[in-house]
């Protein structure tokens, strides 16, 4: 926990001492991405101590050979690892010869980082005295460009304080380095070629297996006082390093300073040939422009982010800093812009997870993006699952499904599946379920059904098609039932009649019907083309029907809830409040079986299909479900508060729904869960904004119609928020007495409030 | 498949062509063993084609870091491994200084190789020409001397055929060895000395972590025409290895011959800083008898050991040979001298499965030793567990039970679990009521309640008590259910109340009570002694009694059938025969996952409680259960086929009995499963010992006397066996018209012939 460690502030993240023990969480916590690349707050100079590098290319993975203990048939054969890629950050700086090193310095002062999320830069100041006792005070400033998503800049300033000392700038680009992550210490990074020209130095590197080749670049200059200077700097290159080094005699007082322009030009992007050229045109704009224009750049391309994705707490500094660094997260990892990309649970923060694609983004995180930038970004990840669809079919052939069923993985990077427990990879099946609600909930959104004739529409049919061959018929039940499954909560496996995986299959299926229905008659080229491509018949769709008209819900007329399985009530039905905590975390303190038993749930699950589902129970209906399934359910998973933070708002529990608003908003900045090092949780991050937003605001679509139902925590003064809806901006700013909606450009848009209606009128402000 | 490769023969496995693509699966099949320790069947001299070198120490192993995909909670660290122990098997043969070596020879003929299981020895002959041109014949013996446990002797025949020839014998010993089966390719052994005088070496080598000190030796001896011939050795030694170096010209037509004995002393036997000392008594003994007089009394110790527990069939080789290898194989594995030794899965023939006892040693090794051998054998097997105990108690804490609660592992080599899939490590828990099980078959067998008084009491306390404390009490079901669990159907995962379990639980908490009150009447010394060590209160007890007469025992009214687990019938119930062949094995065409939520059983579950306690229930519930249990089995564990084939025989159907019994009994020598290389399947060997005693014959004790149902499969003659039943040998002879029945010794035996009193009297054959 490091509750007292980073500074509260409205718009930074701060941390004011140098603790050795803590800089590889720091290293996670401050590091900062444009979406197509990201990096750790790994320091630029040498750091001896302990430190976790990492520096990320979005879309480049390594396919790790699997490894268990067991093998079981059908496991995938690889892992995707997400890779460390080359060092385009470090600048050795010697001191009089010796390197400055924080673990080895005489002493440290004035320590200071800061991570602006208003600006989106890092910056890092100290005075040092090496041991060679010089003293020097540095300041450093980087960012990762918006405007030119190809470039990292970094600014790195040093003033010798007690005497005229020799500095040596020496910047360096590294294809030499290591995952920490690794199952058979394979090398992942094969170099091509090094080479120089004047201040500018790029590697060519490949990796291993999957063949992605990437440029790593870099060009500096260097200034005393903020007046340029040339020096002819000193050339250093092996097989996967190149390094210049600019000398220089600085006075006391003087302040030498190096800009370095570096980053990754990728195949993706360019021809594989051509990435060193085109590693020259990024660092032709960004010289051209110069570090300070580029970080005006910067300055403005977050001020629009923040301008429509801002969240504002009054009254809550260490809560409106914690929905701020959730924002910023979700915006450095993914900025929407290409289909190919997708959110990785740890962003560009670390390699824990291999993948970079898990349910996640459909249930947690597309409802953020959706509401807080242009519809194509959401529509962006929709597409990403209708590229995969092939894959998908195969990964269900392998199992052994046919007739075009699709079996999205649990996760990928590719389309493949790499995830190699059984127990997830076979069993938690349920994600499928996410795939075709996305498509539904994008629809409700935004109201563009061109993406169900275009591609949706497939998406369903292939997942439809698994759900009724997943399915069995029970004699013993006259009902359909789906064995041998995981649900959302997987502290449970191999489960039977999981209620909210047969009841979004069942739902999947009606779905894909009614869409089929409704392009068969509104859009019958489209439905000629499908129909053709799909090879659907009549007689099918009426198996799925059957399959789905007599599922199996497995329900306690006593209790009349629905059971999370078969069997949930022959438990020992203790709730979290009664179990000693010495228990808990049970993931920590239980073996895996004495877990399997409980009662005791991960993260929502009946609960999930109440969220997804909202408008099929009745509050009634939800209140009854909520208090018994949260009174065992111990979050020991980062998406499990916001679903239950939403719902305790929905029954106007506020109290209850902040203490689950409180767990999820700083679990990194505050570290709960002592893992903060390994990287972010950002895909949980997004459910922190739901919470806001669907939770406090209340905010749901019905019938077109975007609707709140305004609360607000006895603990704020007042929040407001943004939302995107069908290309108009709403402004909603909830007090303690009220809400007002504030509506930007020329039309008016009816909305409803506690279920009644209100038209907001341009340029006035309603308040209700 | 080798069917046709393995000659028949009554007494001997014989091979007659040189395939190398079948090295290694003869080099298990004529494997060699006393019990102490084994050897594949690698060949003495250099062969630099597909081999796999295996020579195993009993006792002696290593634990290797636990390898998991994903790290659950409660796994253990380790995972013992069956070690490959330094080499005393090797002689390089040079022929005109060409190496001898059968995968480069220009031509082999007239290649025979015997495993003559009558006198427990593995000859070999073959002539070949090598490279050089140089033909020659060798001819080869080997055994591991039951006489003289730590030896092993080998006489080696070379004859020149074309030419006067150099020949050398390089005799040597070798600790550079290394396993097929590691996780991280850890070296295992430690080599602390190498020495030699005279014509004897010795390597002192200690295995890793586990430090197992242990002395390698050998010393050789040559003759020419079996006239002892005195050649100074050239002696070449360095830090793992030493060869002795006997070179000789030998004329065409004479015949080169080396004796080489070698073998282990270990630190279970000896004090480890005198193995070497030891090692020179063995060797002294050896030398003093020489090759011809130890192999004397080898096919003595062999006589002894047949006259005992062979089993002969009339009129079916193949039949005769398979059950003889079986037999023959059992009696190399485990000798029953030493209560630290037990029965591993694949004895001394190969690595896989770490751990050297299963439940297979009780559920169905017992039997077989216990009838064929001395009781002191079988309870030797019992008190290995006792010995256990501490360790089994500790296991169960670890889990989270309390109160002197134990769980047997799995698997395991010291006591300690070392297997790490969490499916059976930690669910198959089964294996708990197999321990209770055997000590009452011990009893009911032998007569001798003194195991229980003085140590079986306190392993039925402790396993009642982690019975008593795994169920749970179900509300919803009024019962006391256990959930999560693995059955000993390892093809389903966490079900709950399967039948099996739950039967075999509340039997042990029965079975212990009910000696507890035997003990506390009749032994009241012992009952203080133990109820002082264990503390256990009436209180207590009731509470067991509570949960052993509450079990839930799921039950289908309309089938009339105990169900596997709950929710069986909600299965897809396509029977084995109507299930496309295409299909099978499901274990190599299925994923787990499909596997699991399948109807197909591995090996009998259900069936299994049936088999042991037959006498709960009637004929008619065993058909029924048999009919429906049996159509969905498809028998893919080694274990499957013996305990079908006894309830086919009791129930009369002796052509499925019998097509049962040939899935087992030549499993091994026909390679049923293409891996017969990796080792025998020796547990499964004491199943189809079962199969004909228990089976065919209808062997059971029923209130202290000896019962026989016999059939015959009219496949054959006539069949034989021993049993030694409480210090009597009674010999039973079935044949198509009638049993006979006969008794050595002075005492006559009253025994059940189809459930009619039949005396046996000495010196006269009874026939029925």
């Amino acid at each position: 926990m490091n509750q007292d460690f980073i500074k509260p502030d409205n718009w930074s993240i701060i941390e004011e001492d140098f603790d050795a023990n803590r800089v590889k969480a720091s290293e996670s916590l401050f590091s900062i991405g444009n979406g197509a690349m990201g990096q750790r707050a790994n320091f630029e100079e040498q750091y001896s101590g302990l430190t976790f590098q990492g520096s990320y290319i979005a879309g480049v993975y390594y396919p790790d050979k699997t490894r268990v203990g067991w093998w079981k048939n059908g496991y995938p054969a690889y892992f995707a690892k997400v890779l460390n890629a080359p060092n385009w950050i470090g600048i050795n700086v010697l001191v009089n010869d010796e390197k400055l090193d924080l673990f080895t310095c005489r002493s440290i002062s004035n320590f200071r980082r800061e991570l602006n999320m208003k600006e989106g830069w890092l910056g890092r100041r100290f005075t040092a005295t090496l041991q060679n006792d010089i003293k020097i005070s540095v300041e450093t400033k980087r960012f990762m460009s918006l405007e030119l998503d190809e470039i990292g800049a970094i600014e790195y300033s040093i003033t010798p304080l007690n005497s005229d000392t020799k500095i040596q700038f020496q910047p360096y680009i590294d294809s030499g380095i290591v995952n920490e992550d690794t199952n058979w210490d394979d090398t992942f990074w094969n170099t091509l070629n090094v080479s120089h020209e004047n201040n500018q130095a790029f590697i060519q590197a490949k990796t291993m297996k999957t063949d992605f080749y990437t440029c790593t670049f870099m060009e500096s200059k260097v200034f005393i006082n903020n007046n340029s200077v040339l020096i002819e700097p000193n050339i250093n290159a092996d097989a996967n390093y190149a390094s210049f080094c600019y000398p220089r005699q600085v006075k006391q007082g003087e302040v030498y300073t190096i800009h370095k322009f570096g980053g990754y030009t990728v195949d993706r992007n360019h021809t594989k040939t051509k990435l060193v050229s085109a590693a020259k045109t990024a660092l032709k704009k960004a010289t051209k422009l110069g570090f300070q224009a580029l970080l005006q750049l910067q300055k403005q391309a977050w001020a629009g982010i923040w301008d429509m994705a801002d969240i504002t707490i009054d009254g809550d500094v260490k809560a409106q800093q914690g929905i701020r660094f959730n924002i910023f997260q979700l915006n450095q990892t993914y900025s929407g812009k290409d289909a190919r990309l997708n959110i990785g649970p740890k962003g560009f923060t670390g390699e824990k997870y291999g993948g970079s694609t898990y349910w996640d983004t459909e249930a947690y995180c597309i409802p953020f993006y959706m509401t807080t930038k242009d519809q194509q970004v959401a529509r962006n990840l929709l597409e990403y699952r209708y590229n995969h669809l092939d894959k998908a079919i195969e990964n269900a052939k392998k199992l052994g499904f046919t007739n075009g069923a699709a079996l999205y993985p649990m996760v990928t990077m590719n389309g493949e599946e790499c995830h190699n427990e059984w127990e997830i990879t076979f069993e938690e099946i349920h994600r499928n379920g996410a795939i075709s609600f996305a498509i539904y909930n994008y629809y409700r959104y935004t109201g563009d059904y061109s993406y169900i004739t275009e591609k949706g529409l497939e998406v369903l049919i292939a997942i439809a098609r698994f759900w009724h061959q997943r399915a069995n018929y029970s004699k013993a039940k006259n009902k359909y039932v789906i064995l041998g499954v995981t649900g959302p909560n997987e502290y449970e496996n191999n489960v039977n009649n999981n209620w909210y995986t047969n009841y979004i299959a069942k739902w999947c299926i009606t779905y894909a019907i009614e869409n089929i229905e409704r392009i068969k008659s509104d859009y019958s080229s489209d439905f000629t083309r499908i129909m053709n491509k799909v090879q659907l018949s009549n007689a099918e769709i009426e198996q799925w029907s059957n399959v789905a008209n007599n599922m199996c819900f497995p329900y306690s007329e006593e209790q009349q809830i629905y059971l999370q399985q078969d069997g949930f009530l022959d438990k020992e039905l203790i709730t979290v409040a009664d179990l000693d905590k010495s228990n808990r975390p049970i993931n920590q303190k239980w073996s895996w079986d004495r877990i399997l038993r409980s009662p005791y749930i991960k993260q929502a699950d009946v609960l999930q299909g109440f969220y997804f589902f909202e408008d099929h129970f009745t509050e009634e209906e939800l209140e009854r479900h909520f208090d018994f399934y949260e009174s065992f359910t111990v979050h020991e998973s980062s998406l499990s508060p916001c679903v239950h933070s939403i719902q305790a708002a929905k029954l106007g529990r506020m109290e209850q729904a902040y203490q689950f608003y409180l767990r999820t908003s700083r679990l990194d900045l505050d570290d709960y869960n002592h893992e903060v090092e390994e990287g972010l949780h950002i895909t949980s991050m997004a459910g922190t904004w739901m919470s806001i937003v669907e939770g406090f605001g209340g905010m749901r679509v019905k019938d077109n119609v975007l609707s709140f139902v305004p609360k607000i925590p006895k603990q704020w003064v007042a929040y407001s928020f943004k939302v995107n809806f069908r290309n108009q901006v709403l402004k909603v700013n909830i007090t303690q007495t009220g809400t007002s909606f504030k509506i930007d450009g020329d039309n008016e848009l009816d909305i409803l409030v506690n279920n009644k209606q209100v038209t907001v009128s341009p340029n006035s402000l309603v308040t209700v």
